[in-house]
């Protein structure tokens, strides 16, 4: 039976329901709007529903609420370069320019020339060396703030944006989404640790102590005048990638995460040992399959390869997310 | 002028102060009870609020308000022997039980019969057997739990008292007002971080991804029926101890410390990278000087050492914690 509504009241309902439209959609329902309704939308959203309601039979009690993100390609842009040898590539640049000497010397000359497959013709040799030039030789505070720089002038050859800017709107949905739930979400990179550290609070509201990465030799140095520092020496201590990054996570975190979304081979291992745990657990593959409004790659790809993850996914029970069907939106507003 | 206070208003009164004092001490004004009055005490009480004051000169944004805290002989005993040790010495034992012919072998024969001065005779080496015997070979889960069992059972040769029931009551003090005071507390210690892992969060409320330590290589391995785990290798990936503290710190925490808590020369280079930071820094050292109600020992003990640390500490400003004058109590009750 209908219910007569005075004036007043249908004004006052009226005013209710705009209010209610002009809040931001995750405040009024949807915490997932960059993400179309699918199972893999669906399959995250059941997942945190049932890890956090207290007496299910997934729930987790709040210690072990760990959630895993690799950096490269699932949190931002990778194509056509990782963004790190971008910034390894502009800053051989400004040494060279300092120092004429280097630039005629392989593999800085074949790197500065932009032929990349003769400094990786020489193994690992010539990215070692690239990197010992460019991130080492300096205190780690020096090497943030140089990141910090030049993540503020640098713009990506095809979207002409910022880096920082090149992240991906459903991405940033799903961390809130998990903290607000009471997990912690961790950053488990095989780039460089102080490199995403430079960025990560500001860029994704993720504590630098919860950024597991490559990490550096450092050496603690006494300085003149009462100071010190961490200096950064051209070794390699930890290579945070594939087999690398569960031993990173134990080393960092000490415990095996609940949820891992990785996009490459490299989170394989992560992939594996946080979905092999007991009780409920999440894994789950990027797939970039959007040539129009990012990159198509997968198995053919020299960056961000993807090939075995893919075949191990179905057996793995591993969401792959389809960034062409499953993302609304790829970047954030701006 | 005395004011003349009804009957009725001075019974209130009274109630009133008997409430006050039935209160815990520290929820009554002095959140260090077990704290003897003396310029240590009023030292970190200074530090404490004028680093968490807005506007104050050393004012700290929450982000940076981190302490560090060695644990071997700052948090817990640490003689006669590292309780690491003891834990290795028992489990050499348990070992030998079940293969005589380890204990027929050195440097295990010298150490089942007490014989220190002889395994450590031999360097290092004997010393890295032993932990790679009793340390090693086994998942971290695995390893957890054997040192979660013989913490449940072990008890200290002198005070006969489970080792997580010797902790420092003025230490826990300290930890809680930094913790209150939006201070992330982490304890970074020479000994293995799985090792203090197993018993930080619920000894010091201090997670596990706060424990800084000596880490050994682990090794991801699949296993059958869809299992996974990290394995525990004889080799040793970080020593964090002296300048390994510093380092240790960089990677795990990223941050340099405003506080610094320790007690032997092992804690000198954390105690010079927190101090020569700018802004207001406080480091201190604990002097056991006690051997009534604990132990004294500095300049000639093989375990925990103090001798440059007292040295260095005036003209680096660190605070020299007396244990016995400074501490109105050692342990907690019970």
């Amino acid at each position: 039976m209908p219910h007569r509504i005075p004036a007043i009241g249908r004004r006052t309902l009226a005013a209710a329901a705009l209010a209610l439209a002009a809040a931001p959609a995750a405040a009024a329902g949807d915490p997932l709007p960059a993400w179309r309704d699918g199972a893999a939308k669906r399959g995250i959203l059941d997942f945190v529903a049932r890890t956090t309601r207290r007496g299910a039979p997934g729930y987790l009690p709040p210690a072990e609420r760990i959630a895993v993100f690799d950096n490269d390609g699932t949190l931002w842009v990778e194509q056509p370069l990782y963004t790190q040898f971008a910034f390894a590539l502009d800053r051989l640049r400004d040494l060279a320019g300092q120092d004429p000497g280097l630039a005629a010397r392989e593999p800085f000359k074949a790197a500065l020339a932009g032929d990349l497959a003769a400094v990786l013709a020489g193994g690992e040799k010539g990215l070692a060396e690239i990197v010992a030039v460019t991130h080492a030789g300096m205190s780690q505070e020096a090497f943030a703030g140089i990141v910090t720089r030049w993540l503020g002038t640098a713009r990506h050859p095809r979207f002409d944006r910022p880096y920082t800017r090149l992240i991906y709107q459903p991405m940033l949905e799903v961390m809130r989404l998990l903290r607000r739930a009471g997990f912690e979400v961790w950053i488990v990179t095989g780039g460089g640790q102080e490199f995403v550290r430079a960025f990560s609070a500001a860029t994704y509201d993720v504590p630098i102590r919860q950024v597991v990465g490559s990490v550096g030799k450092t050496e603690f140095r006494l300085l003149p005048e009462g100071r010190s520092e961490l200096f950064r020496l051209p070794a390699i201590v930890a290579v945070d990638d594939g087999p690398g990054k569960p031993v990173g996570i134990g080393h960092a975190i000490g415990r095996r995460p609940a949820l891992a979304f990785g996009n490459s081979d490299g989170d394989i291992e992560m992939l594996q040992y946080t979905t092999t745990g007991p009780g409920r657990r999440l894994g789950l593959i990027l797939h970039h399959d959007d040539a129009v409004r990012e990159y198509a790659y997968d198995r053919g790809s020299h960056v961000g390869r993807l090939d075995r993850g893919l075949a191990l996914a179905p057996d793995a029970g591993w969401t792959v997310v389809s960034m062409q069907r499953d993302w609304r939106r790829i970047f954030p507003p701006g």
